[in-house]
């Protein structure tokens, strides 16, 4: 089956927007094991919109359409669409009730632009827009199907997900089967050498895994197909459980949403732990990961900001002396701002960073990249150095992460943090710890 | 001058990846006011490109072509490029040079592979790159101009900056004189006021204006053309002139990469202030967005975020009975933390913010949205409440941004926050009150 993403939209073409809207309609058919050959975008000009459908028409299976189903004069997709294959189009009347419903659910009247937005073309099916004012097609072509979606992501995601995907796997099926995928996320390994320790887990010809870099993580995404759902969710757990023999503790989350700071958040209100923390250099990103995990006020109480030296003093108990004999960017304050702020904050474990991201403020001594991380519960301290060579905003970002990956180590029972990203200190060359080659 | 951009690679049409190469290349061309008319993407199957190369050459005059160009099996653009309209490759001696000499600055030695990235078509113009392994080149075929470039950003947009760009005005300005524009970042006026607001201020034909929304800001692109450098940059400057005339203090910055975070820190440092933070719903955001500008340390002394009601009591010095009597998200409970955060760090100002992003957590009283945000000074405290009807991610980064934004706003030496972004607490009917119409 071959299939082919067209966006429609003059913002699209001035690229002032990233048009996220494709990633997401390839990715989506990727998860049913369908893979896209084209992707193009044009101006909501007729003439080109015309000349992309036939083109679509005259080499794809499956086309996924997005934008131009607006109320304004601008919004031509349908129309265009029929006229190109010679189809009217048509008032559907079902969706004409349901977009009344939707402004009378919203009290308000619905103007009479909107009335374009449920002209069909003549044979199409309609497909339901429970989220927004424009109801999707499925238009049959010269043997080709074209499945037309608003551009509004919230609008297109819900469409492709309940309406379009279903339909395409009823088709694929018909001659493979069920497929099934999930995915895996992996910290703390490089793509490479994840690609190495996997090469051979998915050799069977029913399943298939996909790398993915997103950084400072690693996906996966395992796809299995079967006769059946239950033979193909089996084969799935399968392969899954396989790669979590061999990773072990680096697949942090299993599923399609489940970020790392959610997995953290999760861990510590099951075991009713509180957690508290105390930030230099990533400046609150910490907390900020935190507590957008809607719930996480259950866990987290809060944390102190330290970026300048008295207030690490003053709001953590770090003893002036270990800034003035150590410095800041050293194990004994690392550990006695965690220290600090479990104690202050009442908190069963907290976590410090402090490091120097750059691009100043490095020596010969402490180069720009290094930094410390500490965690401190009642029962045990630790901190650990590493060098990250990574411009500050990528430094901050994976310290925030290799702080978050220690906790849920720690609540996994693992004395320290992994030793797989461990980076010795002060290498004498510096090498990226993690895959960073995200080619796009 | 119609332009297309074609990207290549398997992993753009997996969909695993947010294919950003295509609306940077966009955006460049438009900033010397060239518009994209076409965007493609394929796989590297040389079918697959060599119709797309075929179909460029029919209908666009400039072709910008990314990824492809590396040293494995799978780069072949320019083999198929060259194939498709007929030249041979040809070893690039410059380039080789060239490419030798990285290897031997990283201490490295050439593989035999990387050879074959310096096999150029013949007659084509090498085009530099001195951060990676492959040259670009500019092909002429068929009276169309292909711009092949690396799909390593990085390598991508210095090549795109500092070859292709001057070689396209070049041939743009031979028509219709120079081009030259600028960005303007404005917050707290949507999208929809802001073009009411302009709609008659670039009615000469020498300039144009265009608008984009990247939540929670406006960005507004001026564009002016010119016979001369020095007539374009005089037109430009007026235009910018009339924006900021009509609009004031909502343009927070001019230029292409003036964050706000980095407008307030730059602000802060010149007048020698330094500044604290006392976070409640937004989690440590606003220090985290502070400490991602390089040298924020100058006047970013540190924050606390205060989840919990007992960390406000314990590290702000809320009173008890302000939380009981009035609730966490009340003014005099901002008011008290900003303060707090004022005397306890010794800064000169401070920010607090204390709301319910949701989803739960809401009341009839205090509904999900609400939040507080206060100002502390020596001279003044001022307390201030917003609606902000959003998912939590959003109403997170807007209180964040309206808080900074206050911060510039002090400092230019306004009392309160904009009167534009106000709400009136608990409005009848919740309106976002920023354009967030961002299709895509």
């Amino acid at each position: 089956m071959i299939a082919e993403v067209l966006t429609i939209g003059d913002e699209l073409l001035r690229g002032e927007i990233v048009d996220s809207n494709k990633s997401f309609l390839s990715e989506r058919l990727l998860r049913i094991d369908v893979h896209t050959r084209f992707q193009a975008s044009v101006c909501d000009t007729p003439a080109d919109m015309t000349d992309a459908f036939l083109r679509a028409a005259s080499r794809s299976d499956v086309v996924l359409v997005s934008g131009g189903l607006g109320p304004t004069r601008d919004d031509v997709t349908l129309e265009v669409l029929a006229k190109t294959f010679g189809f009217e189009l048509k008032l559907h009347e079902p969706s004409l009730r349901a977009l009344e419903a939707f402004f009378e659910r919203f009290g308000r009247k619905m103007a009479e632009s909107n009335v374009k937005q449920v002209l069909l073309p003549e044979g199409s099916e309609a497909l339901p827009n429970p989220v927004g004012t424009a109801p999707g097609c499925l238009l049959e072509a010269e043997d080709t199907l074209f499945f037309c979606m608003p551009g509004v992501p919230r609008e297109l995601y819900q469409m492709m997900d309940e309406q379009v995907i279903p339909r395409i796997a009823a088709r694929a099926t018909g001659k493979g089967g069920v497929v099934r995928s999930t995915l895996l996320r992996t910290f703390g390994i490089g793509e490479s050498s994840l690609e190495d320790e996997l090469a051979d887990v998915a050799r069977d010809e029913h399943v298939s895994l996909g790398f993915r870099t997103s950084f400072p993580d690693n996906f996966l995404r395992p796809i299995a197909r079967g006769a059946s759902v239950a033979e193909a969710d089996e084969r799935l757990a399968r392969l899954c459980a396989s790669i979590r023999d061999r990773l072990g503790a680096l697949v942090y989350s299993e599923g399609e949403d489940q970020s790392l700071e959610a997995v953290v958040v999760g861990g510590l209100v099951e075991r009713g732990l509180r957690i508290a923390t105390a930030e230099s250099c990533t400046g609150g990103l910490i907390g900020a990961k935190l507590t957008a995990v809607p719930g996480s006020s259950a866990t987290y109480l809060g944390g102190v900001t330290a970026y300048a030296n008295e207030a690490k003093v003053a709001h953590l108990g770090v003893a002036t002396e270990l800034l003035e004999t150590d410095g800041a960017v050293s194990e004994p304050v690392a550990l006695a701002m965690a220290r600090g702020a479990r104690e202050r904050f009442g908190a069963d474990l907290a976590i410090s960073t402090t490091g120097i991201s750059g691009p100043g403020g490095g020596s010969d001594e402490k180069p720009v990249g290094l930094v410390w991380i500490a965690l401190s519960t009642a029962e045990e301290e630790v901190a650990q150095e590493f060098l990250f060579p990574l411009d500050r905003e990528r430094h901050r970002v994976i310290t925030a992460q290799v702080a978050l990956d220690w906790i849920r180590r720690h609540l996994l029972g693992e004395e320290h943090v992994a030793p797989r990203y461990l980076l010795a200190p002060r290498p004498k060359s510096p090498a990226a710890p993690f895959g960073t080659g995200a080619a796009s």
